[in-house]
């Protein structure tokens, strides 16, 4: 049974890449920074990833086999520019460090698909998309994927980065796009957004959290992309959930303004996922936005649908 | 006067770079880890850079308009493949921060010819030679520098980030090239080289702190190489060594085994430093390791020349 230290794992992926671990029979030693109700299945571990001493102290507790290293600062819309961005990068080198140290043979870290050159592809390739982040964010990830990798490299510790596209689901910060339409739609109130021209890759976190599960307990090494591979626009996943919830007139597309400089397309291209990984077929977007709408109506009180 | 804030400051270049800030009219607060002696001409303070409150402290307290930011593990042979090098790359990118916020407008950092593909080039060109960095300290170095690039980007901060090619001269590890076969030659004893054939680009280190000065009170942003633009082989700085003690029969190149996996070249294009910066132009190698043997008399007592 390969033993994996998961941190950030009480985090919207983490909570679904934890799940899909245990499903895919792993033991799994969880980290976060607040202590989380144990459960008879996870062994939760509180520490503060920003302290050295605090890494080194819970990886040596844990001695895992693997670590998915998931912790990073999210506050949605903050993350973007944020200098909490810097003590990140170090900070997410030292628990390979600490895990090649205690034993352990792997490490996956958790990049995004910002870190690529967004302006000149159709669709994000790991080998042949030129790395080009326009965002802190982008950049702080992309030098830890170079750092983490550096070490990785020097001490023959096997290493994969999993770069992640769009999210929705269960869990998701209620101002994200899905959240926030859905919830409008379910209060019969207008869902006001842009144009929904760009396009993106929107994978249910469920899938995403099977993806990390499979890449985590797998072999692949190097970047490796996490999306669904199809390409849709804002408008479809808008219009979408109006349809499902049957109030189509509710979506309002066009009522806000695009957002400047917004890249207008990223999509992932899944071939190494799919071929290198043995991680799930990710849902139909149908399926996956039907669950976040019941998930939505369930937390309104379940009166809407 | 332009305040500048040096950090590594008692280092093997900080010393010639606030020498060199000095000459050129800056007022120079210095940073260390152990207290220095105070000078009428320096204001020393003492912080511990991986500490971010230490880091924070300092910067408030001196106010500068710009940092140099020398900083980082340096202990000779160890610092290649440390996992010293983890903690710096945050570390580096902190003082930035701090910088921005206490009013600075520009900050330099200092990396490495390390940082290029060597394997590919006659001479490294900051916009048109790749980087690809094949030891665990270029790749933090590389890392560091994409990491404060984008956070300067992002808050406007005046960035340079000057690329170091072979130093020598006074302060240098004993154990380096020019020290160990001038103390050799000195003590009469047989210098024992490699085959010397693996060519370098050698700067005085008083040149570097210049160039660093002049970088550090200029404009230029982006990565600038600081070396001398003049392809040396080992075996030629080891032969000038002999001539220059009248001793060249002591110079025994071939002695030992050449070091597998070094790059055979590493010479500087320096282009930017000679037409973007008003960096004095270097001293002759000759020049410099004559300063440098006599440096190293001195140091074994004044009796071998």
């Amino acid at each position: 049974m390969t033993k994996v230290l998961v941190t950030g794992a009480n985090g919207f992926v983490g909570r679904t890449a934890v799940a899909a671990l245990l499903r895919r029979g792993a033991e799994v030693h969880a980290v976060t920074r607040r202590p989380a109700d144990p459960t008879s299945s996870v062994r939760w571990h509180t520490a503060d990833l920003l302290n050295p001493h605090s890494i080194a102290a819970v990886v040596r507790q844990a001695a895992p086999d693997v670590v998915l290293h998931l912790a990073w600062i999210v506050e949605h819309g903050l993350f973007w520019t944020s200098t909490e961005n810097i003590p990140w990068v170090s900070a997410s080198a030292l628990p390979a460090k600490e895990a090649h140290a205690a034993g352990a043979s792997r490490f996956v870290g958790v990049g995004t698909c910002f870190e690529y050159d967004l302006d000149e592809v159709l669709s994000c390739c790991e080998h042949s998309t030129s790395l080009r982040p326009k965002t802190f964010y982008g950049v702080a990830k992309d030098a830890t994927r170079r750092l983490v990798e550096g070490f990785a490299q020097l001490v023959g510790l096997s290493f994969a980065w999993a770069r992640l596209f769009h999210l929705y689901g269960q869990g998701e910060g209620e101002r994200r796009l899905v959240p926030s339409v859905a919830r409008a739609i379910l209060a019969g109130t207008p869902a006001k957004c842009s144009s929904g021209t760009v396009v993106g890759d929107f994978m249910d976190v469920r899938d995403a959290g099977d993806a990390l599960a499979a890449i985590t307990l797998g072999t692949v090494t190097g970047p490796v992309n996490v999306g669904t591979g199809i390409a849709t626009s804002v408008g479809m996943v808008a219009s979408m959930l109006g349809s499902l919830a049957g109030r189509p007139e509710l979506v309002a597309l066009g009522a806000l303004a695009d957002r400047p400089n917004e890249p207008r397309r990223i999509v992932a291209d899944i071939t190494r996922l799919m071929t290198e990984t043995d991680a799930t077929r990710s849902r139909s977007l149908e399926d996956g936005l039907r669950s976040a709408l019941e998930y939505w109506a369930q937390r309104a009180g379940g009166g809407s649908k």
